[in-house]
């Protein structure tokens, strides 16, 4: 079983993606967890171009196109392998935030992006996937309390608010795949929410 | 004028791309010589990940999408700018690079590779790409006298084989833009050739 988090930055979906990681754990579950971009060595030394701010004049394209190098290694090198040996993958990211981020975000065009999206994932497509669903709005009283912001997150509320939206239109295209969580819930309820989903 | 070179490594396009791009800064034409992967900073530290050997596990599909990626930033800080101030731009590789390599080398499907291919270049087509056409046989006997090997030159004759007839492919699909010009033939004339045909 393939499980991806999704939402845009300080909604919480990297907590919850732990949290059911931690749990199926304890539960004495075969699983893994690993992170976009990064979660191999090549795909770690990407995230690094991706995140760092001396990188500011890199366009939409470039940003889309590393962010699918990264996901190609990771699906390949890690959660094929692991999906074949029977063991749940979680992943915090995958191209739904490509479609949110360099989409609707980044205005690349969601045909070629879509097309682009399958050749990056070989054709996997997760089982389930949970938005974390917030306003840029929201994030920000968040924000305020953790420290620098990477490359992608000094971008502002136009941006983040076109992300937040474009979550929900793929949400609502793929309905029986995603799950819309409302962010603003305390953790642990929406936790509750996610295992009673999984059923596990 | 956007002018490109093309052919497998040893085949001689560097030289003779730097040899057109020196004779025209002596005709004190208005000229630019790039190189992909790499031409800015961001494509620079990308062709870095794609030349190390120690990257020995890189998908097919991820090598292509870091090409593509170090391809638009190339293409929007550097060729579009230098195009719309009336530059000569000469670039060492250019897409068709990568549907030899990545595509008849690499076996990433071509509708797809040829539509990344527009995504990276943003739409931008040379004016004239020269290839440097030349066996893999033939380019064993140059390779001796150098040093070591990169990543993708470490690969073997059967990838070379193919890649070699690609091109051929892909210069027979474009005759407008394209122009085969046989490597094994002295420099010299090579690089008349190259200047009868575009007559500057």
């Amino acid at each position: 079983m393939f499980i991806t988090f999704e939402g845009i930055d300080f909604s919480g979906k990297s907590t919850q993606a732990k949290q059911l990681y931690n749990y199926l754990k304890r539960k004495k579950k075969k699983v893994i967890f690993v992170r976009e971009p990064g979660g191999t060595k090549l795909s770690e030394k990407i995230r690094e171009l991706l995140l760092d701010k001396k990188n500011d004049n890199m366009t939409n394209v470039s940003e889309f196109l590393l962010f699918s190098a990264s996901r190609n290694q990771l699906t390949n090198e890690i959660i094929i392998p692991y999906l074949k040996k029977k063991y749940i993958v979680i992943c915090d990211r995958y191209y739904d935030s490509s479609t949110a981020y360099q989409g609707y975000g980044g205005k690349i065009e969601l045909n070629s992006l879509s097309l682009v999206n399958k050749i990056a994932s070989s054709g996997l497509i997760p089982d389930r996937t949970f938005l974390l669903d917030i306003s840029y709005k929201d994030t920000l009283k968040r924000k305020t309390k953790t420290g620098t912001e990477d490359r992608i997150e000094k971008r502002k509320s136009d941006y983040y608010n076109k992300v937040a939206k474009g979550y929900l239109t793929i949400a609502k295209q793929n309905r029986k795949r995603f799950r819309i969580l409302d962010a603003m819930q305390p953790k642990e309820e929406i936790f509750i929410k996610i295992l009673k989903d999984l059923n596990i």
